[in-house]
Order: C-alpha cells, then sequence, then structure tokens
C-alpha cells in the first residue's frame, strides 16, 4: 500500500506478536513522525538483545552474565526455588513481593498436542540443584491450565522420592474480580480451596 | 525488573503508540526467543526509515522520491483532489479502490485547542495546486469529527471564490454495523443524508 520501506517496516511490526496490521501502521508513522523518538536507541537495542542476553546458568532466567540477578542475589533464601515456565512469570512474582526464595524456568509445560515431552524442560537440572538438600520446599507455579497442571503433577510425582515439601499455587478466584463473571472451574476451585476465616 | 537490557527493549516498545508494558514485554520475549525472527532486518528498517523516507512535494504523501507514487502515476485523473489531513488517510482511500484522482495531504486538522490553525496545515500549497485551472472537483476527506469539520467548513469558505465544484464525503451508518449500536449523530446524518431508492 506504501512506497517502500514504510510498508517493509509496517510488515516487520505486523509480525509481532499482539500487533496486527492497524497497529503497526499506526507505529510506523510514529516513528516517522515523531522527532522526538530516538530511531537509534531502539535500532541499537534490538542488535544488542539476542548478542547480550543469555539465560542463567542456575535457574534459566534471562541474564546479561552467566548467572541472573536473582540467582547472585545473596539476600535470596536458597531453600525455596519456585518452578515456573517461563522467565515472563519471574518477572510476573517479582513484582508481588511475596517471594523471597530462588527460581527454576523450565522453558515450558509438558504437552503432548504441542509435543513436548519431560525431557524438553529443564527438569534434570532442578533435580541437580535440589541433589545436595539444600532446598526445603518447591513451589510449583506452573500456569493453572492443562499443561501447567500436566506438567504440576508430574514434577509433584518425581520429587516425593526427595524429602522435600512440594506445594502448588493455589487457585481460586481472581482479587477485585466478580463472581457472577468467573468461570465454573475457577469458582469450583474457590470452593475447594475455601479457608476458614 | 528485568536485568539492562531486556528491560530497556521493553520500555522503548512501551514508548510507540498501542504498546502497554505487558504487550512491550512479550514483544521482547518474542524476540528474544524465536530464532526465525529476522533482527536484524528490523533494525535495519528502523535505521534506514527516517534516511529515506520524505514527503512528496506536491501531494505531502509519505514517498521515497521527491514524487510520490500516485503524483507519478500519468494514469491518475488529475482534474480530481481529495484532500485529506494524514497520509494514513491516503493509504486508506487506496484501499477501497474507488478514487483514481490525486490527493492533497494537509498534515493534520485546524484545531484551536491544539493550537493548530489554517497556516500550519498545507493549504497554501493546495492553493497553488489549483491556480492553473485543471483541477474541477475538490473532494474534502478530512475527519467526520470537530476538527475535521471545522477544517472542511474552513476550506469550502475558501474554495467558493474559485470556480471548482467542492465536495465532501458522504456521513452515515457505517456499512455491515447494527443500527442500534450507532450514535445519535451517525444516525443524525444517516438520515439527513438519505437517498431515494
Amino acid at each position: 500500500m506504501y512506497d517502500g520501506i514504510v510498508q517493509d517496516l509496517i510488515d516487520e511490526f505486523g509480525r509481532l506478536p499482539g500487533i496486527g496490521p492497524k497497529s503497526a501502521q499506526r507505529i510506523a508513522f510514529h516513528i516517522l513522525q515523531t522527532p522526538t523518538f530516538d530511531v537509534t536507541r531502539l535500532s541499537h537495542l534490538l542488535g544488542e538483545l539476542r548478542e547480550r542476553v543469555r539465560f542463567c546458568e542456575i535457574c534459566g532466567n534471562v541474564s546479561e552474565q552467566e548467572r541472573c540477578a536473582i540467582c547472585r542475589d545473596p539476600r535470596r533464601d536458597a531453600t525455596f526455588i519456585c518452578v515456573v515456565e517461563d522467565a515472563k512469570d519471574v518477572a510476573a512474582i517479582e513484582r508481588t513481593r511475596e517471594f523471597r526464595g530462588l527460581y527454576h524456568v523450565l522453558g515450558g509445560a509438558i504437552s503432548p498436542i504441542a509435543g513436548v515431552g519431560p525431557d524438553d524442560l529443564r527438569i534434570a537440572q532442578l533435580m541437580q540443584r535440589l541433589a545436595d538438600g539444600t532446598v526445603t520446599e518447591v513451589i510449583l507455579a506452573t500456569n493453572p491450565n492443562l499443561e501447567g497442571e500436566a506438567t504440576a503433577t508430574y514434577l509433584s510425582r518425581l520429587l516425593t522420592a526427595l524429602e522435600i515439601r512440594v506445594t502448588r499455587l493455589a487457585s481460586g478466584l481472581p482479587v477485585g474480580g466478580d463472581l457472577e463473571y468467573a468461570d465454573e472451574v475457577t469458582l469450583g476451585r474457590a470452593f475447594e480451596g475455601r479457608r476458614q476465616l
């Protein structure tokens, strides 16, 4: 629709997740028409990203060093490991400021449909971290969906052999949500997990 | 929340229109974790964009040459000029394949609140284009909102001095829309502009 490079850039932005053709067009024109937008900086960051970012050799979180900022931090409680599917989940949990232990990023969840088995995840590395007896509790924080639940079940069976407390994040109604709009599975879980006040 | 460059890139994407922090995070991780995504290409396009793209010296549309593809095309009907606010509007109208004339991009609309007056728009250039008598109809296709209407009214008054037909795009119900959900102004316009069948 546009001449050369404008359309090329729109197409390229359109390949990113969550950006449709309209948004891509809006972004391209924003960059073109906003003199204060630092194109060089975005361009430079994109170029550097893959070169500088690696994954923490211990937990698998994103990091610019061999070990991530959390694994390097001596104030973190090394007796807790929270197991998550993705590095994005680490960031989400960190934002709550509820957890002061360490993480382990699996790199996905077990999914027969997508052809992801236990061997495709960082499970061997997790078992290795648990071998020296430092860790006393493993919190399974995989997603509350089919794949995440399957992964949590698989891991909890694997971990019963070790003398480690294995817990799972609570399911229930989202805070600030409306009971009326909760799906039946969530509402059922909220009943199951009800607590005495 | 993340180490260095990952967060820098998330922040940078977050500065683009329509991208919130969650989307920005998703995009950064997509780029990081999708080996097939061509980072170099996006980075290169961003760098080239402002250097290569200029605005057509005749109509103000985006172009990589002094004159845009539409102004260069001898098959376009030079007796019609469609006046739009933005280069994005040119692309929108081109997609309809309804119009075979030329365009004139104003670069915005009159808006006392935003401090945009007639002198800030490419109105003098429009008058210059109309001077030689080639153009027989000017179609005012500014947005159907307050600023767009004010701009259309201003232009139509300015053009009455010349012997040129001045028209305005029809307002009415969007095709495929639901009458029930139309706002009263649109519905009112649809009545005003009703046609005999």
